[in-house]
């Protein structure tokens, strides 16, 4: 099944929620992402705060409940799709049960369709309904937001040949881009626990790091190369059968959609840990993912070409390869990372950007990672979040993380600008301050959007975390 | 808190239930470990198969119900503890609310003895109530008996320095053991989703393997190198803050007891994807743990002193080390793996040993790995699962997995049996088949159990699966 391009995503169609046509909104009615949003239980006679989290979509500047719309009539109700929104939808969060075998094929389009049929400008159901609306609008500023899955594994890839080629040359100047990498999505199992919320602060771990000297003892402290990583999160809708491998032809139809993810990483507790078996502290402290899921389609406009293969690219093996994934696997995002220090927020200042790149340019699509993933039997489950990996591209104002950002190396300069690894340079903040790495206070704040000709713009929201200092040791 | 031994472990301690006495049993009155047990549910007009997951203690060739003996009122009831055994016991599986901060302190303790005194010969309450035991009391043979904690996430360490030396000779010759080893328990985050069930089967693993020659292009199919090892898990049982670091002498507490683990490796995919981010498919497959937790009170009387450092080892980094955990940190289990080929059990032949080793010759200990885990501030849930790595010791015979066991290098030889990887020596089976590694039809049995002078013997029951055929490309 492709994700195809239908009614919803007119550019022409308009909402009578009057914000969704300011055209910087993220959330215009050819979006629909979806969340969860924690509201407190009034009628609680505990002294306990309860509260339920029920399903929204944001809509310019509001919040539409939809687990409240399916309860209060308006979504859902008769027809072959009534079990579907009365199991996955009125229930509210986690929404990980949409993945159920039993789901009728085709509800989540119906989902779309239904949920953009009542905001649409000319249905009145609940714009005419004063009552109604009250009970199922919110306002998005300060409403308590959170992701509608709950994460079982994460896994994260690497599917940048550009920031693979950047950190491998750095970690391993002699061998920078390993022969595995143009044949395997190459990824790893991440912490589950740690993926958290944006706008959760995110502490700067303590850890151990390399001895200054060959033989000598690691140093055990806060961490000094504190780094952020601009990837894009894609959750699972779907799992498989453990022991069957997903095909890449229907690969995308585990797909649920895309977040934004921050995979926040501790480079000098990473370099002395990392061999052999991989990240692990310095990874596992804190990922954040911001709450909105846009779904797979939503992002049916927007769709690219792979990258197209050449010079040392070989052809993907066969369960790789698809001429669908070819002609449109990729999915043409722009990311953005910006930085706000504790001293430019109480100048007021806004927050510099340091960096735009696209997901589209990344070596290896989603459909690849999926069929690579369950290649050898491992399960999927309804809630996975896999991630992309830095999403970093050839120019250095493309690089999604500071340890290539401030790094004078650059492979792609001849004759190099510095031996690599031997020199960094710092980024400028407009008050004056430097950075390497990230200090205490820092804030950093991921966007991302989707922009074509011809369709309406639609966009992630953000993901964002302030830095807080070390735990005292 | 240090695990105490009480009245509980009093060899002399006997139970009414006649086949705990079998010295040959691994569930005295002194063991006492707990799992679930699907029980279906009779009253049931539904079509569909349903059940309950209650808690069992596994008593000789019986198990006790202890979900039902809460509910039944034998057990619990009054006191401090009874909102305790009613919200942990009473309910079933799975256990992992027992790590709630608000648990009663000492509830597992007391847990322990209540369950003790029930067993003891000389307490009527349910011995002399036949109507009580046929509710309460089942055949182990034949039930349904599975894991008492859901599995949040996992975490493989690699804590024999015997096997991280083998290994490192065969995939590194010029570079075994990595100058980290001595200073980091090194570990990685494992799949969760795939962590399984003893008796469940294991399909072998499609993958990508190595290039026959230089830039050519990989293999994939069925993996030729399909692997056993054997390990501990530890389960967590109270989990801390994110951010947070568990102190050394605190790491026990939060952990609730031990299983057996087979942490099934594919060694030809392994070897292909593992750098630079570590292993990922080659272990994704399954990993199968024994339904039965052996607690930490249970193991109080087989503790045994950290194994000594000398030589080129460091004493431990601060955060890693206490006289505790020197003097007692280890934990005396003896761990044995024994293989049926299909031929075997067609034949009805025993099952024969591949290797006997020991928990406590561990470089790391528990406490250790549990530490350096939240030394960075990631956060332990209860029914999070830590992998020992592979229990090798440092002679042949103690090896705990095939790529060791049937390897002629041996880095203690001198001079060496064979170049590093060049060779392989098959195991021959009372058949007269042969293992390199394992074929499909193989049952792979994993056993342990602790013995000590003046204590009785306690055992982890088994922890097995057979090889199923990969899927057919």
């Amino acid at each position: 099944m492709a994700y195809e391009i239908d009614a919803t995503h007119d550019p022409a169609l308009e909402s009578w929620i009057e914000s969704a046509q300011d055209p910087e909104s993220d959330f215009p009615i050819q979006n629909l992402p979806i969340a969860a949003c924690r509201l407190p239980v009034e009628d609680d006679d505990d002294d306990e705060d309860t509260w339920i989290e029920d399903l929204v979509v944001p809509i310019g500047d509001k919040l539409l409940n939809i687990s409240e719309a399916v309860r209060s009539g308006v979504l859902g109700g008769g027809g072959k799709y009534e079990e579907d929104f009365d199991s996955y939808i009125a229930y509210g969060a986690p929404l990980n049960a949409i993945g159920d075998p039993d789901v009728t094929p085709g509800f989540r389009a119906e989902l779309r369709r239904r949920i953009s049929r009542l905001l649409a400008k000319d249905t009145k159901d609940l714009r005419d309904d004063k009552k109604l609306k009250k009970k199922l609008l919110l306002e998005r500023e300060g409403a308590d937001v959170i992701p509608a899955f709950q994460t079982q594994d994460f896994t994260d890839f690497y599917a940048s040949i550009h920031h693979a080629t950047n950190v491998g040359s750095m970690f391993r100047p002699d061998n920078p881009l390993l022969p595995n990498y143009r044949w395997i999505p190459v990824g790893y199992h991440g912490r589950a626990s740690s993926v958290i919320r944006s706008g959760e602060p995110v502490r700067r771990p303590l850890g151990q790091t390399e001895p200054a000297e060959e033989g000598g003892a690691p140093g055990f402290g806060p961490s000094k190369r504190l780094d952020y990583e601009l990837e894009m999160g894609f959750v699972i809708g779907r799992g498989n059968e453990r022991g069957i491998p997903i095909a890449i032809a229907d690969a995308e139809e585990h797909v649920f959609g895309l977040c934004l993810l921050n995979d926040w990483s501790a480079r000098d507790i990473q370099k002395w840990e990392y061999q052999p078996l991989g990240p692990f502290l310095s990874k596992s402290f804190a990922s954040t993912i911001s709450p909105y899921v846009v779904t797979m389609e939503a992002l049916a406009p927007f769709r690219a070409p792979a990258p197209e293969r050449s010079g040392d690219d070989p052809r993907p093996l066969p369960h790789l390869d698809s001429g669908p994934n070819r002609e449109g696997g990729a999915i043409d995002v722009t990311l953005e990372v910006y930085l706000s220090s504790k001293e430019m927020r109480q100048k007021k200042l806004e927050p510099v950007r340091l960096s735009r790149g696209n997901l589209k340019k990344m070596y290896w699509t989603v459909a690849q990672m999926v069929a690579h993933h369950s290649s050898g039997g491992c399960d999927l489950q309804p809630g996975d979040l896999l991630g992309s990996g830095t999403v970093s591209g050839p120019t250095r104002d493309s690089r999604g993380c500071l340890l290539e950002l401030t790094w004078d190396g650059d492979p792609f300069a001849s004759p190099p600008v510095a031996a690599p690894g031997t020199a960094r340079t710092p980024i400028e903040l407009p008050t004056g301050e430097r950075r390497v790495f990230l200090e205490d206070g820092d804030e950093v704040i991921l966007r991302g959007f989707c922009e074509r000709e011809g369709r309406r713009r639609i966009g992630f929201g953000s993901c964002r975390a302030v830095v807080q200092a070390a735990p005292k040791i």
